[in-house]
C-alpha cells in the first residue's frame, strides 16, 4: 500500500512529489503525457516564475522533472481511469485494468484551455496563438493583437493587453459580454480596444508573428445563413479566452466538483473526501499560474502528512 | 500617486513585483535589508523550490532579485514606519519622515523565526542551527539531531526528522506539550525520539556539524534555583521550533491581525482594509515556504489589479 499517488506531472504534481519525498512518503507520480510539465510545455516562453526568467515552457518542464529526479521520484506512465474511496485506503484504477492501493491521492491533473477548433489554431499555438495573456502578453509589446471571447477572462485580457499592445481587437460572438459590467464598460471606453460584436474566427492563417484571422460576422438582422461583412484581420497574436476545462472526467463523483468541473478545494488542497487532495489548476481558484501551482504542491503535502499521521493514530 | 507599494523583498514581494510590472503597474518595492530574498538568505541550501534544486539561500535571493531587475523593478531601501488608509489612496510613511502616496499597498514583510537567545545560536545559524525542519531536515540524514520546543511545529518537526535522522532529542521546558495530543502521543511512541522534559538549552557550542548543546534540567520537585541534572548533548544539528513572529509592528491597526500578529488574509491576499493586501509568510496560513510565498505573490496581483480597475470605475 502506497502512502500517496499523485495524478499528474505538471508544476503542482512535481512540486508535491519533491515535498512528499522529503517527507519520506512512499509516493508515485502518474504521468500520462510523454513529457513532464503539464500545460507549460506548449508555451514559447515563461517569464513570470520567479528565479527562472525567460525560459521556454519545454525547458521549464525538463528542469522541473530533473528536480524531481534528484529525489528519486517514481513515475508511471499509465493513465488513471477511476479513483475509489474506501476510507483509510483508496483504489486508483489504471488503463491496463490493474490498480494501485494507496492511503492518499493527490489530483494534480490541471486544466486545458478550451480551443476554438478552427483550422490553423493547432499549427500556430506557441507561435502567435496563445491561451494566456498574463503569460504571453509581454511578448506582443507595441504590436496589434486579437482577443477571442466575452467572459471575464477575455475582458481582463483585452484590458491587460491594451496597456502594452498598440491595438487590441476583441472578437465576440454576441454584442453583450458575459463578464462583469465594469470590465465591459472599461473595455468599450479604452481607445485602443476595437470591439467586433457578432463575430467569429473561422480560420487562422498567415505565418508566425504575422497571423491572418478570417472573421465571419453575422448580425441577428442579417438574413439566415448569410454572413454580412466577413473580414480578414492581420495581427501579431491572438489570445483565445473562451474558458478552460479541468481534467476531471475520470473522477466521477468521488470528490465534489463545481459547475465547471473543477475540484472544490481551498488552499489546503483538502477536497470533500478525506484523503483525496487537489493542487494546481484543477482546483477551484482564481489565478492559475506556474507559481501558484508550485505553491499549491508544496502546501498540500503538509495536509497530506497530517492526514497520514491521523490514519496512524487510528490504528 | 503610485499604483502599488510593495513592502518587503523576499520571495512574495519579488514575485508580486514581477507580476505587477507585467501588468504595467507603477510599482516600487521597499527593501530595508541590504540583500533581497528575505529569510532564505540565511539558509545554507534550499532544495524544495521547484526548478532550482540545491541552491544556497543567498544565491536564490540574488536570482530572484535579478529576475525582478529584468523587468526594471524600482527598489527603495528606506524602512516603512506606518501605513495610513484614506480609502482610494494610502500613505506609506518612511523612516526619514517622507512618505509615498499610493492607490494600493502589498504587505510582504515576512516573518522571523523566534530565537532562543542563547550564546552560540547566532554563530551556528546555517551551520547546524536551523529554524525549519522541512527546509533543512534532509541534510541531517542518518545523523543525531535535537528539536527545541513543545508546540505543533516542534512535534511535527520531531516526527518528520525521526524518519530520516538516526536519533531525535526533543528538548522542552515542560513535561506536557502545547501541541495536539495525537502528535504528542506519536512522538512518545516513536522509538528514535528521546524526550527531555523540563529541559532548556542554555548554550550552543562545538563546531559546525558537531554541535554541543548545554542543557539545563529543572524538575518542579528540585529545590529552587537548583539544576538537578544538567547535561551536554552532542548533535549534528538543532532545530529551534519555538514559534515565528511576523513583521507587522509598523502596521498598527490599519489591517486586522490575528492573535500572533499575522495579517488576517486568505489566498486572495485581501485584508480587512480594501486596497491593502498581504502575501507570503506575513499572512495567516499553515505552510510558510519559498514556493508558497512565490505563489502568493503571483496570485495577489490579480486581486490588486481588480481593485485598481474598481477605483477607475468609480472616477
Amino acid at each position: 500500500m502506497r502512502d500517496l499517488v499523485i495524478v499528474g506531472s505538471g508544476p503542482a504534481g512535481l512540486s508535491a512529489a519533491v515535498y512528499a519525498k522529503r517527507a519520506m512518503m512512499d509516493v508515485v507520480v502518474l504521468e500520462k503525457e510523454a513529457f513532464s510539465g503539464g500545460q507549460i510545455v506548449n508555451t514559447e516562453q515563461v517569464d513570470n516564475y520567479l528565479g527562472l526568467p525567460g525560459i521556454s515552457g519545454f525547458d521549464m518542464g525538463m528542469k522541473f522533472r530533473e528536480h524531481a529526479d534528484t529525489f528519486g521520484v517514481e513515475f508511471d506512465d499509465r493513465e488513471v481511469t477511476a479513483i475509489e474511496d474506501h476510507g483509510g485506503h483508496k483504489k486508483v484504477s489504471l488503463e491496463d485494468g490493474s490498480s494501485i492501493e494507496t492511503k492518499a491521492v493527490l489530483i494534480a491533473t490541471g486544466a486545458k484551455h478550451r480551443k476554438l477548433g478552427v483550422p490553423g489554431e493547432e499549427e500556430f499555438t506557441g507561435a502567435g496563438v496563445s491561451y494566456c495573456a498574463t503569460c504571453d502578453g509581454a511578448f506582443f509589446r507595441n504590436k496589434e493583437v486579437a482577443v477571442v471571447g466575452g467572459g471575464n477572462i477575455a475582458l481582463e485580457d483585452a484590458l491587460y493587453l491594451s496597456k502594452m499592445c498598440s491595438r487590441v481587437h476583441l472578437i465576440h460572438r454576441r454584442d453583450e459580454f458575459r463578464g462583469e459590467k465594469i470590465l465591459g464598460a472599461q473595455v468599450l471606453e479604452t481607445e485602443n480596444i476595437e470591439f467586433h460584436p457578432f463575430a467569429q474566427v473561422t480560420e487562422i492563417g498567415g505565418a508566425p508573428g504575422k497571423l491572418e484571422l478570417k472573421v465571419a460576422v453575422k448580425t441577428p438582422t442579417a438574413s439566415d445563413g448569410q454572413d454580412d461583412c466577413d473580414f480578414t484581420l492581420p495581427v501579431a497574436g491572438v489570445f483565445i479566452a473562451i474558458g478552460t476545462s479541468p481534467i476531471t472526467d475520470f473522477l466521477g463523483d468521488v470528490v465534489k466538483l463545481d459547475a465547471a468541473g473543477y475540484v472544490v478545494s481551498g488552499e489546503t488542497g483538502q477536497t470533500s473526501t478525506p484523503g483525496i487532495f487537489a493542487a494546481g489548476d484543477v482546483r477551484t481558484k482564481a489565478v492559475r499560474q506556474v507559481a501558484t501551482a508550485v505553491g499549491d504542491g508544496a502546501a498540500v503535502i503538509h495536509y497530506v502528512e497530517e492526514y497520514l499521521n491521523g490514519l496512524k493514530g487510528n490504528i
